[in-house]
């Protein structure tokens, strides 16, 4: 599936597209009210081109679809009776969301988590510890390391003992886990006088943050393990996996042909955007194999930048790299800043810097009152701490247009994160 | 194959044990050399009877098979790479043991583990949440779930209000846990303002300890819940769950036919115990249908009883309660005395108790000097304290035949254990 010509592709996802569509407007309420409020027709969508007719869904419609008929929301299109697994979103703000999956869909997560192993280096010889929890969608990622004729060692977040147990009596060698994990036990690794290098661990898959696509981040990981860095992406609403880095490493692929139809969107307009090279914008997911909760032209918030749309690989699937998100995007001036931005830029300084920054809001975001504070590691040797201030500062404003109060700490003063990384640190009264 | 006559049960398990001990003698180091001592040869193994001429597995042998041969011990007959998935038992002293599963291995764990969770009367349309973590065997119970067309709500250890969200939101009605989780859980509910009752949960499924078969533990939970309670076991290093309470609450019944063949033998001589009611012992089990880790006379340190051989429901297979184990077993003036026997004891005095006990060992274990000092909970009516103190004396010392040194506490003064209950508290130095 991941090499298909372009034709081929659009052959199997109008197919799938077309036959999704038809479930939907028979399976689920909450579809068959929303086009009915539009007016809009089975008929009226004959082409995937025709997808731009349906209106969005939004994360909040998702929330008050499940509010108002629990436990799978309005959305659902099959009785919990069906379902054989539920997973629940992690602590956000407010009720969980609840994500069920019926076998048919279990299958078709695992059958996209494996392609996207397979694209980031992981192989049946690998011995594969999972520092991550099994009640949220990794669930489907540790059938797919075992389908894939891996070896899976369940381990979960906080038991970095556990895991560097497998690492040493079972010989763990590639380790998939969120971009701060591998960060987090280089620190670990250091307070236990272990070198990361003797670990023997030869490839990490990434993801669940930006940050493996960021160039410093990657090279000290890699650096530090002597180890290969690939970066991968899902959506627990739609899809455990279906992005993943080929070993160029230059984006990371759609892999969930037949499954899922990823478009990219103004984030402003909501115009559709021809895929090509360097084309900025928001992603938005459509459910093409999906029994239990399909969702049709899901407004991800996830902001993303296509790298390239050939690739030696032989996937066909274009490249993308993730920005950052709608929900952390901050405003200084009028112009939009990531926060994942700042680390990346601020990054480029290594080794007069370590990497790690932390900002500070002091008022509710998206609005920031420049100048922006933001607290910056410097290395082990800066040099004249005055003149590597005015240094970040003068990039920051080049690159990302706004103006900064950088306050330089010592190295390893900023927490490190064993999950996943906090990069904005909260200074007002809520 | 739960209902196999007894003809037909020892047709299968001999079928089955010739098969395994074939590939044992072929494939294991460790029995290859284990045997070899003994001067054993494969052919003087023709029934099941037979199974007494070869010697006994001691978990002291598998620890150092695995020293001696990491990562999966001399014991393995697989390599690594025909391993899908490696559990490391729970913080045990020294190094983790490791389990390793094939897919065939995996197949046979969720088989036997769904024909205990059916006997325990979880049924398609149960939504059932799993207190466990899935790095232990725990997972093989997640799979079990969904294949049985349950729907799984992976939770894990220490969410409990992600479990309380499931029983809310999502109608979860059916419990698989360690049975001082519901335990736990009603005194959770006190503290939130909750009534246990409202929550709606239809049955529990609790095992990992002794105690879901001691009736007044049982009793408490069925009232705080208005719920069922039904009692399971497995063994880590064998098969992750073989026993299962049907609904007649008679003790366990045997549903590991065709993958594991159980004995009882008199843990002191060694001697294979003839199975009939009142039957004590201690249970070995032998692996006829495993792939990476077989083994052969594994001595559990589990001590039995054996509760009926026949049953209404049908099921052919015998009943056991777990009276304890060997590892904590206490042993006051030449008698063996079980933390959970003297649990099971003080209870049948509830409510002038609350059943809740602590051992107080001023001296290592298993000798202890009596009197045994014993903290227990009084209940909110005690009526005169020194009249119940020397009652639970008085009974223990009847029923148990040790002097006990009894001092009443107030109810909720002992500590309550969301993952498994400690009864001993050590208060030597080490």
């Amino acid at each position: 599936m991941e090499t298909l010509s372009s034709e081929e592709y659009f052959k199997v996802q109008k197919r799938a597209l077309l036959r999704e569509l038809n479930y939907v407007w028979q399976k689920s309420r909450f579809y068959q009210e929303k086009f009915g409020r539009e007016g809009i027709e089975l008929g009226d969508i004959k082409e995937i081109d025709d997808l731009e007719k349906l209106p969005f869904t939004e994360k909040h419609e998702i929330r008050e679809s499940l509010n108002v008929a629990p436990p799978l929301g309005k959305h659902a299109s099959v009785d919990i009776g069906n379902v054989i697994r539920v997973y629940s979103t992690s602590g956000t703000t407010g009720n969980p969301t609840y994500i069920g999956l019926t076998f048919h869909d279990r299958d078709v997560w695992r059958e996209t988590a494996m392609r996207a192993m397979w694209a980031c280096g992981m192989r049946p010889r690998h011995i594969v510890p999972l520092p991550i929890g099994t009640f949220f969608i990794a669930a489907s990622y540790g059938e797919a390391i075992e389908n894939l004729g891996s070896t899976l060692i369940p381990v979960g977040v906080g038991a970095t003992d556990r895991l560097i147990g497998a690492v040493k009596n079972l010989g763990a060698n590639f380790i998939l886990s969120t971009t701060s994990f591998p960060l987090y036990l280089i620190t670990y690794c250091q307070k236990k006088g272990i070198d990361p290098k003797t670990l023997g661990v030869r490839g990490f898959m990434v993801g669940g943050e930006p940050g493996g696509g960021i160039p410093h981040i990657r090279q000290k990981i890699e650096d530090a393990y002597g180890a290969n860095v690939q970066e991968c992406m899902g959506n627990g609403d739609m899809l455990g996996l279906m992005w993943a880095e080929c070993e160029y490493k230059n984006g990371m692929h759609f892999v969930g042909q037949g499954a899922c139809h990823p478009e990219i969107i103004d984030p402003t307009t909501g115009d559709v955007l021809e895929v090509k090279e360097g084309l900025k914008g928001e992603l938005v997911y459509t459910s093409i194999d999906r029994e239990c909760q399909p969702l049709i032209r899901f407004r991800t918030r996830d902001h993303v930048v296509v790298t390239q749309t050939t690739c030696e690989c032989g996937r066909t699937g274009y490249c993308i790299k993730c920005i950052g998100r709608t929900d952390d995007m901050l405003i200084v001036s009028g112009v939009n800043v990531y926060p994942s931005a700042i680390r990346d830029v601020v990054g480029t300084l290594v080794p007069k810097v370590t990497g790690e920054i932390l900002i500070q809001l002091v008022e509710p975001p998206p609005s920031v009152q420049p100048p922006m504070k933001i607290k910056v590691e410097h290395g082990q040797d800066p040099g004249d701490l005055r003149s590597l201030k005015n240094e970040i500062g003068k990039l920051l404003r080049e690159k990302l247009i706004f103006n900064s109060d950088v306050e330089l700490v010592p190295p390893g003063t900023l927490p490190k994160y064993e999950y996943k990384a906090k990069l904005v640190d909260k200074d007002y009264e809520t």
